[in-house]
């Protein structure tokens, strides 16, 4: 059975006119397939990613397995449309904490249209990409059974300035986030989450290692997925804190050169994570 | 006794009609201030940078000593003029080969002006700033006592594309450079200039873990001078190998961000630099 994903915090939505991606009981992701070129592009980089042999192992876990794609109904209801069918990555948590960092303080690409170029570069300005390096696109995080997620709206997300975003990864790790009010996050899963040797700090800087040497792809415009489960935590189990990267529309050639703008991003993001 | 430096290789040059730096004998480089506003920001870069207690020493080593303002006799004749007094980094070398690099993938920052973005955008896009987040702005590769230097026109490098770069790069570390010929450069100084525990690389990655953390400046259109002595190489002694940082008009507060676009240009130059 095909059913919107619950835990869906950027991106297109499917609702009832829109076409939204997908999942199902068996950890399967389907995300709709754009008609215009982003759509084969994307295709174009699962398949090379998945079949290439100088992706060391520890750097594929970052990325969402690759089942091919699929001819299935799409969520609002006009038949049969292409699908991505990835690994549905937040399928194992019952309530994950999740935040979409767009990573780089340019997402735009130089092959790119003059049009699209202008856009992106107006974007950049507006959010906190150019000044950071990075944006964060979406979050929720969870409160308690009774509180439920504190999920953000999209527009005031769009709207983070460099200290709201400071604020927001405090927040993200804290354990008075769910009323949203005025009080100063406690910060009380931070060393549980973003520290130790499998938290998001480690799996950042292994990242980051990786971006320092790898000249194969450019990735303009992806986000770094950060999800772990509060709950586990509250209860002194493991953070189950995990990194993905996802969305990989903009994905170009490397031809040789490092990505220096993800790069960039990635160590601004790492500084700011160090800090708290 | 003051005069023209034999020995520079990007930026205004002194000549009859212009105003251009001067050095004397003792190890001083004289660099006229600008004007405008780039003058007095590159004074109190220096000032700041000079006086601030969270630079670490082996850092500071990579920045021209600051010797204060003066007021001296322009280059042009045009009379008494105020001039940064700053360490000639080059002076005790008889024939060094030298790069200037410049680094960012952006060499504007956001507080600009939107007629100086503009400018800077287009020039970004024109050179490999973009592309490599570095451009090669000048340089001089000692040839021998009769071939004397091979020191491109202004003109050719400004049209180097990432090829050229990654040419020139090996050419800059070669014995066979001086007729500037088809030839495949050797790169026989490579291990010896680029590695080594003091070599130019070494010196790249300490500037790197700096500015992995460091959040107080950023070195907006900042350049990289590599510098070394081919004949000390030649004749089996120390390569002289240094790294410094030069051209602070246009550095902004860092404002508690670390400079992304500077770390990701280093470090792809540091990447390129370590394939040779």
């Amino acid at each position: 059975m095909l059913k919107v994903p619950d835990h869906q915090v950027a991106g297109h939505r499917a609702c009832d006119e829109m076409i939204g991606p997908l999942v199902d009981d068996s950890g399967h992701f389907y995300k709709p397939l754009q008609n215009d070129e982003r759509g084969s592009a994307e295709v174009a980089f699962y398949t090379s990613f998945s079949s290439n042999n100088n992706i060391p192992n520890h750097i594929g876990r970052f990325f969402p397995l690759f089942h091919g794609t699929q001819l299935i109904e799409a969520s609002d209801g006009s038949g049969l449309h292409p699908h991505l069918v990835l690994q549905d990555v937040v399928s194992s948590y019952v309530n994950p904490s999740i935040m979409d960092v767009k990573i780089g303080s340019r997402t735009w690409y130089p092959e790119a249209s003059e049009e699209y170029i202008h856009k992106c570069f107006k974007k950049d300005r507006e959010s906190t990409s150019l000044a950071l390096g990075f944006m964060i696109s979406g979050l929720q995080v969870h409160g308690s059974e009774e509180s439920g997620f504190w999920k953000p709206d999209k527009k005031l997300i769009k709207n983070f300035t460099s200290k709201d975003v400071r604020l927001v990864l405090r927040k993200f790790v804290s354990s008075n986030t769910s009323a949203d009010s005025g009080m100063d996050p406690d910060c009380s899963f931070a060393s549980t989450v973003y520290g130790g040797s499998a938290g998001i700090l480690a799996q950042l800087l292994e990242l980051k290692e990786w971006f320092e040497d790898q000249t194969i792809f450019h990735f303009c415009s992806c986000s770094v997925l950060m999800i772990y489960d509060k709950d586990s935590v509250s209860k002194g189990r493991s953070s189950g804190a995990e990194v993905k990267l996802v969305d990989f529309t903009h994905v170009v050639e490397g031809k040789g050169i490092i990505d220096h703008n993800f790069l960039g991003g990635l160590c601004s993001l790492i500084k700011f994570i160090s800090e708290i």
